[in-house]
């Protein structure tokens, strides 16, 4: 494996940077007064990519594409058009380049800058392909003998999620309302979420589009990069809705990603395999190799003026089923795909109960409380949480990090209906 | 009721013509060398609104709305800009109009025009609000006794669905590739959909966006038009996909809508109420007044160089919630809605088996194949099949109709790797 790739900005060669030469991740970041533009994190700064163009300092083609408030025209430009900017990033910030001085001027620290959503996403898939996460649910819902639904281990299960609420992560998000139903209720009521959580999981943004089938390695040349998702569910909400056609409103009042897109060039060197079949695929879900990342991850959770504990840790390569295998089913039934679809892993547990990648299976549907430094205990969400996902690759002597996925729970509204 | 308003347009005062001077729907043309743009249908023509923009004679403000090959710039205008151009639609092609000689140049039979999507289509639901349907499904599956799902007469169950799957009518439909699994099958294979079929719905089209909670209302007013939609459905690939989140691919190949929206504004003669509440609806659902319509449905089916044959009526007004019901259950969570999203009202079946929206329930899951003109019969669709779907608000010697929403089974690709 390549070791740290040494940089002229200096922030950039610390070891502990989520965002060294090796990295060279995508957002987009306004400062006072200024629109909103593509940048590229560099250490503890952006380098401000739609200000090069404009100065004719670096390109990617002809018409511009990084002053807009999006990577989507970047990503339309195709894996070759990403390569070659990639590589001419890397000469403009490498130790020694020529052009540092050119350069420097559009360097604005990390600090100062306001980040906006990286892409504007086409359409939002989310799949459910962590095995412990399913047998964890499934366990808790159906019973530890039927806990795997008999699909499981032949389909990457996934559902159509809503595009219109994944927001930007340091967002708020509002404690929705909803119709909940507990089984010992006569009849349903419009109230608050009561039950209130995160799931961990990991996005996989599409920059290629498709109209029919594609094979595994295709879905893989197809993914431009990755973020830190983070999919608040109403689990109340959920529990009385889903049945017979799958979650709904539980999942709509938000899913926060992370601002900064880690290309998968920056990922290669941490592919590994998913885990051993215990069934057999399917052909056209068979892997021509590592299509996994081997990622840690951590979410943490601050209680209102409380300080930050970690409550779970686990990885990226727990997951059953890739991102290119989901893609890949996406596309059986000739569902097109286009260039900006997200989609979201599914809730990433390990097999330890430390592991577990959100509060329903932390703390076992509400019945083992998760301990908070400080004194207080969480079954599920309460107003004023910040939730905090952290993720990176680590490398020999760097890491490759995405920047943190946070977001802090809002009251629910009084009156739902005055405005 | 009103009666009829007279056009100069002498076809448009045909008593069965879909597009009285009452209608004034709106589409996407084009004709042979121009480009896709915004259209209004009156009698057998089309009225070419984006040249009468370009000409100074009609406007809906500034910048122009029309050129562009959607009616979606024309949505953001909002209620009263629908409200200015509809009247001022009606003063242009009314029977004495001073301005027939400026307007008549801009007409184009419609036999000679190619229909594009009418709308760009933000995010797309699915709902599943009819009773006999839902009623006629559940008893194939769980038997009558537990036919209705626990939580149906209280949430119109919805599911995301993929809006990148919607296409206009008259665009061929390829029988797609899945995963089926019979009971008695004991792993599950990949082939060609056996089980394939149509849904006729109603879509809703959201012309207002919203960030929070509104009322069915609120909802209603935010509806910019109606059109026809077939949810084709691959009722194999469902059967085995489906538990627990619900169709995905199944889903996923197609939606076919009809070209024309027809404005909100044209149906509102024909509002009637939604049947009677076996059980009392929370408040934020309840109706302020007859909020579905009076709609007539008719699907044919015609065999590969054979003729159609009617295989069911039925009417909208079947419907147990209504699309503002819809709408207003969809921002319960907050869930951001914007212009341009399609909301699907579910399979629209009546009591009587020749009113069923859908091949599974009108043979019964397979069990009672339907006879067709000419000694066919079906009990899914096969390939070389046109399906229609027909729909029209009849008046007073007038009918507010859609046009057809029409597509053709191609057979499945051989291989569908092989590119």
């Amino acid at each position: 494996m390549t070791g740290l790739r040494q940089s002229w900005v200096e922030s950039a060669n610390d070891p502990e940077t989520d965002f060294p030469l090796n990295n060279l991740p995508y957002g987009v970041f306004s400062t006072e007064g200024s629109a909103p533009r593509c940048g590229v994190a560099i250490g503890d700064m952006v380098l401000d990519v739609a200000g090069l163009e404009a100065e004719g300092i670096l390109s990617a083609g002809d018409p511009p594409v990084f002053s807009r408030p999006s990577w989507n025209a970047f990503m339309e430009l195709g894996p070759e058009g990403w390569t070659g900017f990639r590589a001419a990033l890397m000469a403009l910030l490498k130790t020694g380049s020529p052009m540092r001085g050119r350069v420097e001027p559009f360097l604005v620290p990390l600090d100062t800058v306001r980040m906006h959503m990286p892409f504007d996403v086409a359409e939002y898939t989310d799949f459910y392909a962590g095995r412990n996460h399913a047998t964890n649910v499934g366990t808790m819902f159906r019973g530890a003998e039927n806990a795997l639904p008999p699909n499981w281990l032949h389909i990457p299960i996934g559902y159509n999620g809503r595009a219109s609420s994944v927001m930007v992560s340091g967002t708020d998000v509002r404690r929705p309302w909803g119709q909940l139903k507990s089984p010992e209720m006569e009849a349903p009521v419009f109230a608050p979420c009561k039950r209130f959580d995160l799931e961990l999981e990991m996005g996989a943004i599409v920059g290629v589009p498709s109209q029919g089938p594609v094979s595994v390695q295709e879905a893989d040349d197809m993914i431009f990069g990755y973020v830190l998702l983070n999919d608040w569910s109403a689990r109340d909400i959920q529990a009385w809705e889903y049945q017979p056609l799958g979650p709904f409103q539980a999942k709509a009042t938000a899913t926060s990603i992370s601002p900064w897109i880690v290309t998968k060039a920056a990922l290669e060197p941490f592919r590994t395999s998913t885990p051993a079949r215990e069934k057999e695929l399917l052909p056209y879900l068979r892997e021509p190799g590592p299509m996994i990342y081997d990622i840690d991850l951590m979410v943490t959770l601050a209680p209102e003026g409380g300080v930050p504990t970690v409550i779970a840790e686990t990885n990226y390569n727990e997951m059953y089923y890739s991102a290119a295998q989901q893609l890949a089913h996406h596309t059986t039934s000739g569902c097109p795909m286009r260039v900006g679809d997200l989609l979201g892993s599914g809730t990433i547990s390990g097999a330890e109960p430390r592991q577990r990648g959100s509060l329903l299976e932390l703390s076992w549907g509400g019945k083992e409380p998760v301990a908070l430094d400080g004194g207080a205990e969480r079954s599920f969400l309460e107003d004023g949480d910040v939730l905090t996902l952290l993720g990176a690759a680590r490398g020999d002597g760097f890491r490759v990090g995405f920047g943190a996925c946070t977001g802090r729970v809002l009251p629910a509204l009084d009156d739902p209906y005055a405005r």
